[in-house]
């Protein structure tokens, strides 16, 4: 662990203060703001996650507003997915690509309306990159980073904490949908989604002035389903095979590799950035896969992994493992790589020099669970 | 003081494992990079810079390096600088800006040959920004992070130690000139430059693998100079008034509002990024400008500011504080902060909120010292 030192230059979240009283212990930078990663306590923000409900401070996931008359043209041209038959109040799961097929961000892009798109971004700073794009190629289009701050509801139990809260309706949001609301006087974008697998809401808040007064709702209301605080966790994300953009891939990973390929359009008369580079990688297959792993042995007592480990097979290295964690509901040492395809494919053992020294490892599809 | 998470989202520098046998006890992040902050003894850290000679990470400070036929005309059109007259060893201070006028960067620009340039960034992607910009306007022209790291020499006693390393030569090489040069088999690029007052070169390590050679080989040299490590020294920036692009700017700050007036070209023919909303700015005058306070009373307590502080004339907030230290050189607590130009060209007093209470401060042009 390292000690960060405070500055301007690394944002704090509208949620800080009550993550603070919350007992916040421990934080990463996510788009030069801080994002709280622990309370303290991992084993009980597992349990809360995967049995109850848990609620998260998401606010460093930022929006990149592109709003205007041509920005339905701008999104999708930003965009490695056919989005021609989006509609207001859905959202997709997308790569971003830079000109040679590179993935540069995987946002959830959600459509308010015909004029306004939210991207809400992995760690990496995609204003820039759409702003610039949005310039150069003339687009009729603003892009901006909006006062909107995500805060997670996520577990078994989010269906019904969030039903006591902004009514029964939002039992029938589907997956990837979400609707514009108030909570008293509070604007928010309620939207079935989250960086988990167990289900539950994120709502962006589009005031931050209202941050505390949110955060102090939902707890409250919470607390009859046993809520407390948490944040992306690291075990469950591992055992559904979430992938980490920066974490698991690398400068030049392409979404091929980092287990995007059913999001990825080549065969679709749209244009976007990458497609001809991408639609060349999806001929050829591309020269690694992500996937799981299963190590033999304990886990590391190293977690999480401060940097990504090389992989193994038959003396050559053939990839890299970028996070292991004991799984607590499959008993077993998990770890997420990206590995040379043919070794993926053929199943074949690799060996790790983890932290802890050499270990024997195979193959395993995703999502572990 | 807050805990951050490993993750091999935030890299290390090449100089880490160096700076952690030293005794590194606080980083930030800085370009996605663990940059060292302070090793225990602020201090010491003072003084060394001050009266003799420190060594520091400054890996974090990424190099955008621009490549091709189109490498000048690419440069030249992301720096609001006339930058015709740049020959090969020469660095620019400049402004990287929107289409607005926005200054998303300060780097030091260096001229390796006329189709090699590097971006020695501040701490924002402009590696997105550069590659958008040359594929979308069709430069012929590669963007690329290469494996380059700072490491810095500062303090009065430089060139002294300097000279022991790469020859008598160093001492003519002038401020902001560099050189192509090898340590042993340690390939460097030697620029008098660094962010400080106190004199100095960058060493520009080329190959990443050879950092733990280059950073024992300076410190073994540096004994008999009393070298130790430190960082970009906070209080000594203040008093130099160095700006800190993201601390001290805010999103929609402009050049003008960055001290950066005289390096901002704008009545050039030369074509860039921003001219025609810089160009408007010039004529009216910024909003706000740079500039540094006197405190009455002592510092506060609370160091450094974990964010912008408000800045109040007559009740009318006019202005944010970035920074505040007690300089140990004035005997006075002092300050940067962006304020209202009016306030700043009459010179009248303010008053600011600081961590421990309101405080009544006085103009004071940069630097201090």
């Amino acid at each position: 662990m390292e000690q960060l030192t405070p500055s301007p230059r690394i944002r704090k979240s509208p949620f800080y203060n009550a993550t603070v009283r919350d007992g916040v212990t421990d934080f990463t930078v996510y788009n030069k703001m801080l994002m709280p990663t622990s309370f303290g306590d991992p084993k009980a923000e597992y349990e809360r996650l995967i049995k109850g409900v848990a609620m998260w401070d998401v606010a460093a996931e930022r929006q990149v507003q592109i709003s205007g008359p041509d920005a339905h043209r701008l999104a999708q041209y930003l965009s490695s997915r056919d989005i021609s038959n989006m509609v207001s109040g859905h959202a997709k799961y997308i790569a971003m690509c830079d000109h040679e097929g590179h993935i540069l961000n995987d946002p959830i892009l959600m459509k308010l309306d015909e004029n306004q798109y939210w991207f809400s971004i992995a760690d990496s700073d995609m204003l820039l990159w759409c702003r610039a794009v949005a310039f150069e190629r003339g687009f009729d289009a603003m892009v901006t980073e909006p006062d909107v701050s995500p805060l997670a509801i996520q577990g078994p139990l989010a269906d019904d904490l969030t039903a006591d809260i902004l009514g029964e309706w939002v039992r029938s949001l589907r997956y990837f949908w979400f609707k514009e609301t108030q909570l008293d006087d509070i604007p928010v974008v309620v939207c079935r989604s989250g960086w988990s697998k167990q289900g539950g809401f994120e709502l962006f808040l589009q005031d931050g002035s209202k941050a505390d007064k949110l955060y102090e709702l939902i707890k409250s209301a919470g607390q009859k389903y046993g809520i407390g605080p948490g944040a992306p966790n690291h075990v469950e994300r591992v055992e559904s095979g979430l992938l980490s953009w920066g974490g698991d891939t690398a400068p030049e990973s392409n979404p091929f590799e980092a287990g995007m390929a059913k999001y990825v359009d080549t065969d679709t008369d749209v244009d976007y950035v990458g497609k001809a580079a991408l639609r060349r990688i999806a001929a050829t297959g591309s020269e690694r896969l992500f996937t799981g792993l299963i190590l033999e042995g304990s886990a590391t007592s190293e977690w999480p992994l401060p940097e990504r480990a090389p992989i193994y097979f038959e003396g050559e290295q053939v990839g890299t493992m970028s996070a292991v964690v004991h799984s607590h509901r499959l008993g077993q040492t998990i770890a997420l790589a990206q590995i040379k395809r043919s070794i993926v494919v053929e199943r074949m053992p690799v060996e790790i020099i983890s932290p802890t020294g050499m270990q024997s490892a195979e193959i395993h599809p995703l999502p572990f669970i």
